[in-house]
């Protein structure tokens, strides 16, 4: 590693997306290119960015033999921990698919921002000194302020677990602490933010219904490519806004 | 950051406790000097190492205000990756403490090692593709020879979750898997030791019974400090062991 390798890939805008199939079609109409940056090795992560390099696109990487992405907390962890140091970036969106409660008017294809906060459902820990740790949300005024200029974005408090499949237990549980939409990665990218002092907005498309009929894996399949499409659509929006004024 | 920070700090031997009440008595025993290694800047963990700085031990820190120690998966993830890049170790043991089954012959203090393997509870995706992601053990070779010359560890197979607490539906998952024991970290730092081509070392002391009477914060708070001593006391003759190996 040489001293240059690190910050000659400064950026703008940071943009996380857990799965490559959900960034596939940003990264086509932004004609982004793929790039290697050293110190993220050896994470599975690949890079993207824009001609101007303003922008800087990384998904978690995919398994070359399994075919899985590798989503979820502590992968969402270290790619965060590691492209902020890496990129210094001025702005962090975390965009990417979740699930939806019907009864609060969720439906597939909507896309949610993080106004109301960030927070965890599968980290309970009984003890009184642990209550923030756990529970407390993660919030972003950033979030709050660019829903005036993007009305077609659905307001709302994000719960992250490392699961796609859900007990009964836990959609409960997250329903109770007024959580409108269930993902895998956005509390912790929030929470590694924090450590930086940086806020992210959070940019989810609804794939499947928490309330609805059908097992989260068989919806999550069926819409993954319209909610993808969807939150392209609304990203390029938001990015189209925040590059003027970054 | 200048290049010989980069380097400095190398080791022979990283152990990763959670929490710090797990970690004061080994670093007592070994008289060891806390030190700041500016690669981890700005996660919380605190670092300590011994006079001939071949043993580093790091915990994840406690938060000043609340006093919660930064325990579980996401922490644990950043924190294993950015030390085995800053320190280089040539073995890694996660020490700490966590649940057993009665019913499997786990007491409160027995210390059990990973020769089984590590795996995540916490992490179901019900899709093909992610089954090896979300269900295969961790193995450790290092771990299945270890149990041969420390014949007083019990062996057995981690699964990790991000939670103290479990429910009904948890516990029944973790012991048809196999399990023996319930931590909220050794899965994490294998994998991401797994990343580097590592495997990992992974000795935890029973505070509490998953299938007995008590809720495990209750069992888990009052067995903490006996836990942490009998960790000690496995911890100190396993690394007297491999610190004339290696």
């Amino acid at each position: 590693m040489t001293l240059a390798s690190l910050s000659m890939n400064q950026c703008d805008i940071l943009i996380l997306i857990a799965m490559q199939a959900e960034a596939d079609s940003f990264i086509q109409k932004w004609e982004m290119t793929e790039f290697v940056d050293p110190s993220l090795a050896p994470l599975p992560a690949r890079c993207y960015r824009t001609s101007s390099q303003r922008i800087i696109l990384v998904t978690h990487g995919k398994d070359p033999a399994q075919k899985f992405d590798y989503v979820g907390t502590q992968f969402a962890a270290i790619t965060t921990w590691e492209t902020i140091k890496a990129f210094q970036p001025k702005i962090i969106i975390n965009a990417g698919t979740a699930g939806g409660f019907a009864k609060e008017g969720a439906q597939i294809g909507d896309v949610y921002i993080n106004s109301q906060g960030c927070q965890y459902h599968d980290r309970q820990i009984s003890i009184a000194e642990y209550h923030a740790f756990c529970h407390k949300p993660i919030e972003s005024k950033l979030a709050q302020s660019l829903i005036k200029e993007h009305s077609f974005l659905k307001e709302g408090s994000i719960s992250s677990g490392n699961s796609l499949d859900t007990t009964s237990e836990e959609i409960d549980r997250i329903a109770r602490s007024g959580a409108h939409l269930k993902d895998m990665e956005a509390a912790t990218v929030a929470e590694v933010a924090t450590l930086f002092k940086k806020e992210i907005i959070a940019l989810k498309a609804v794939t499947d219904l928490l309330d609805g009929e059908h097992p989260s894996a068989t919806e999550f399949l069926q819409n993954l490519q319209l909610a993808s499409n969807k939150l392209t659509e609304a990203l390029d929006k938001v990015v189209r806004k925040l590059v003027g004024e970054v």
